[in-house]
């Protein structure tokens, strides 16, 4: 059994904590021993990705003092125990279990009877099975047509991970030739959102996908209604459009009013279910059960790589520590994730909630308050894009922004042009190389308004093409990265306490059961 | 004349920095006296919005500190330098006159000959009459027949902002019977991007603007290149699909391939462009000129309320000096932006460069270092989608993110659904209210894990609802606070010297005229 410790109590920490400054990354990046530095700091991902962390404050004194910190709070132990079934979510008393969506690591965890990995498979060959009549035609509308688009109806972690997949693939399934129907996604309470996207679809063909593990979360059970009201009013039968993704227990689950219903289990936390069905439906109804499969054995692969008790071998639990460095010793409190990748426009925002989610937290697993910094801010948008925009901060504001660089070496859709004997996919890579070494070493200028101090660190993962595959290993990559910090921080990082308040006090104001602050502001937005 | 000093060289400052956490929001927020607080820390914002700051760490002693500041700082005179043309932007030396293109705040801005008033608004009349044509059948493709889409091709300010204002306001259009044609945007260098806008719209009946002050961004040009290849393709001539939106001076001005040209000057900054041609353009092809026009009279009677001397009256330079207040007294490095308003999903994006790109430096406007921190990270996701998202570290987590709320009492499309007796609108304001609340007060619980401490402040924007007018006012607000910020850090908030190393070395690759760390990057990248 490992020993879950407060991080400022393990003495690898305290020896980490004297490395403050200790690498000068615009020195170590410069001339040919930053050329050596960038072929040596690299380490193989899953799908053919590599994780550089040439331009990241480390040096071999950095990577053995982090290695030790991964070996005293034994974090491959935790891991471990994690796949096994252990209750690693103190705070709600639950196995931790998205791993076992994609893959078996450990041994079978089987709960009343039932072995959780067949069941997940269960899941996704019931997704796949329904995807797979409704392209065929078997699976059709009240007047025997074939559905032509699909809209997903749910919050968070519900929204954000499928979003970002789908538009992430969109484009390579067009290529490709998997393209099965177009996705929507109605997250939002705000009626404009659900109006606006019904108001682009064509309602006699299109599948609903209403996404609530409880079946109670507020905003999709009102968008729910939303939709069936619209589809009622269209004269159709809402029963014949929709299916539920929610957990066994759910009001949704026994409910005829739906086409099927593909389960989840408590033991996968929302930010982390798109593997599952909530992200399993669908992708699998939008680009055919098998892209979906590829992305679960990109991420599966990578699941493995992140069970490596070498530190330079593992590349999650690698840039997780290079995180903690950077969060507790250099004192960083944001990081940005900038993908050169317009497909992955969206994936920022759901590593914002990914990482924010888990590991933004106060009091560690056993409910004691820490005296650590824990998760930082995430933010981002894709490159070049925010070259011409925030980038000028990350360049020359009086803070130092940590940098996640993602990159590909060939576009998704290979259409380009040659301009000035380049091409755009080779202007966009010139500009994501460029900016590591602009952000690592900087340029003097005596003109201090031009002049950039650099040593401003930053890591890269460079694949060769963002495929089903690559995209499932990135997605493992950054979840066990932010599983390795969390139990670096001895957090709990699979509840989340801190959306409640704001939930009761909601339905206090709805209620008119308010006085003070709530009640004024309350009249003033005419509640 | 207005003396430019140093922010720490000010002894109001040195007054204002005595006053680290002299207020408690847990306590001023609660009970009846949280009550009065909300009705009395509010001041009007221009088109019925309103700012109220009662879950601020402000009280009168701060508040008097902050008009203290002010006047000390001389913001008003600053401003008043500004608008009558003086020569702001000291690195570029450059006049900083976006304020013009919406009124005319003080005397005549005369250029070699030439009022810049007059200037703007005769661009506007060329953008309006443009669009009347196009809208009228009148100006047509090369069949004759009638454009339906418009594609914007730029980045940077040439893109976050009008394509934030066009979502902002597709909805309101539509139900007020001015959406005219449906907009597209495309700026990355990505392929992908362009290949898929491009896939997505019909290209016989779609115009391209091409946007670029200088006509010489490497993005759009290659952008641009890539429409007329596809253009061509199809047996369209580009030169009648295509306007420009141009200096007088760019090789694009003087170009016959364009349907027109709509000029630009140096004097308005791209991120401060969207009142110029650069939104003009595709919002008067988008909605008609007079929803564009509704805008810059927001934009123009919020401009106005920033020229009172009485703080308390001026909602721009209030909320700029209650975040330097957090920034440098209380040392909070970054500030969310979260509008309840689906309409406002890409807002957060385009204030993060407004704010980012304009005060995200280290030296101020003489060219020396400053000693004090600048310009925060800004992020920010509509609610109530991120409540389910990063609230959590917001609510939990050990660092301070104060909040920005916006919210309107009324939906854009009037659409909505009566669930368990409330609106889907009722819902939304329900939510922010609460969060206010929330994040204010906390509310204690034995279980520390369910514990919330609150004091995370915030402030909320309130208005009836989103319209031309409320988005212009907004626009304006929080234009005019990050001038008031820049003037305060004593900064030249109107260059971006941060993006030009990025740009010449990535040249150098693409020349392949690298070594070391570079020459690695390009060899790993295939460039």
């Amino acid at each position: 059994m490992a020993t879950w410790k407060n991080l400022d109590t393990l003495s690898s920490y305290d020896k980490l904590s004297g490395l403050k400054n200790h690498v000068d990354i615009a020195t170590a990046m410069s001339g040919e021993q930053g050329g050596e530095r960038v072929k040596n700091y690299s380490t193989p991902m899953a799908a053919g990705l590599q994780y550089n962390y040439a331009a990241k404050e480390v040096d071999e004194t950095v990577l053995t003092a982090l290695a030790e910190l991964a070996d005293e709070a034994q974090l491959i132990d935790k891991f471990e125990e994690l796949y096994n079934g252990a209750v690693i979510n103190t705070g709600e008393k639950r196995m931790v279990l998205h791993h076992l969506a994609r893959t078996q690591l450990g041994n079978p965890v089987v709960v009343d009877g039932v072995d959780k990995r067949d069941f997940y498979v269960a899941q996704q060959k019931k997704a796949a099975d329904f995807a797979n009549k409704v392209h065929a035609g078997e699976i059709v509308n009240e007047a025997g047509e074939k559905f032509t688009t699909v809209v997903q109806i749910g919050i968070g972690g519900s929204d954000l991970g499928p979003r970002a997949l789908y538009i992430a693939l969109e484009n390579w399934a067009k290529a490709n030739n998997t393209f099965k129907m177009e996705a929507k996604f109605i997250s939002n309470v705000d009626p404009d959102d659900a109006a606006a996207v019904l108001a682009s679809v064509d309602l006699a063909h299109a599948l609903f996908i209403v996404v609530s593990k409880s079946g109670t979360t507020l905003e999709t059970l009102t968008n729910e209604a939303f939709v069936k009201d619209a589809l009622t009013k269209a004269g159709l039968n809402p029963s014949k459009h929709m299916l539920a993704v929610t957990s066994e227990t759910s009001p949704l689950a026994k409910s005829d009013e739906y086409l099927t219903a593909i389960f989840m289990d408590d033991y996968i936390g929302g930010r982390y279910s798109s593997v599952s069905g909530v992200g399993g439906a669908i992708l699998s109804l939008a680009f055919g059960p098998e892209v979906f499969a590829e992305l679960l054995d990109g991420a599966a692969a990578e699941d493995k790589l992140a069970t490596n008790r070498d530190l330079l071998k593992n590349p999650d639990m690698l840039d997780a520590l290079i995180g903690v460095y950077e969060r507790n010793v250099q004192g960083y409190p944001s990081t940005a994730v900038l993908p050169y990748s317009q497909a992955l426009s969206r994936f920022p925002a759901h590593l914002q909630q990914c990482d924010m989610e888990s590991n933004g937290k106060s009091v560690n697993r056993f409910g004691e308050p820490v005296d650590y910094v824990t998760g930082p801010v995430i933010f981002g948008e894709p490159g070049t894009n925010g070259q011409h925009s925030f980038y000028q901060l990350l360049h020359q504001g009086t803070d130092i922004v940590p940098l996640q660089f993602i990159g590909f070496k060939n576009s998704q859709l290979g259409v380009d042009v040659d301009i000035e004997s380049s091409t755009s996919q080779q202007k966009l890579c010139a500009n994501v190389a460029a900016q590591i070494v602009a952000f690592a070493c900087g340029k003097e200028d005596e003109n201090l308004n031009k002049n950039f101090k650099g040593k401003r660190p930053s890591s890269i993962i460079v694949g060769d093409k963002l495929t089903p595959a690559s995209l499932g290993a990135l997605l493992a990559h950054f979840e066990n990265k932010i599983m390795f910090q969390g139990f670096v921080w001895n957090l709990n990082s699979f509840d989340q306490e801190g959306v409640q308040l704001g939930k009761i006090l909601a339905k206090r104001v709805l209620a008119h059961d308010t006085d003070g602050a709530l009640k004024v502001f309350s009249d003033m937005l005419n509640i």
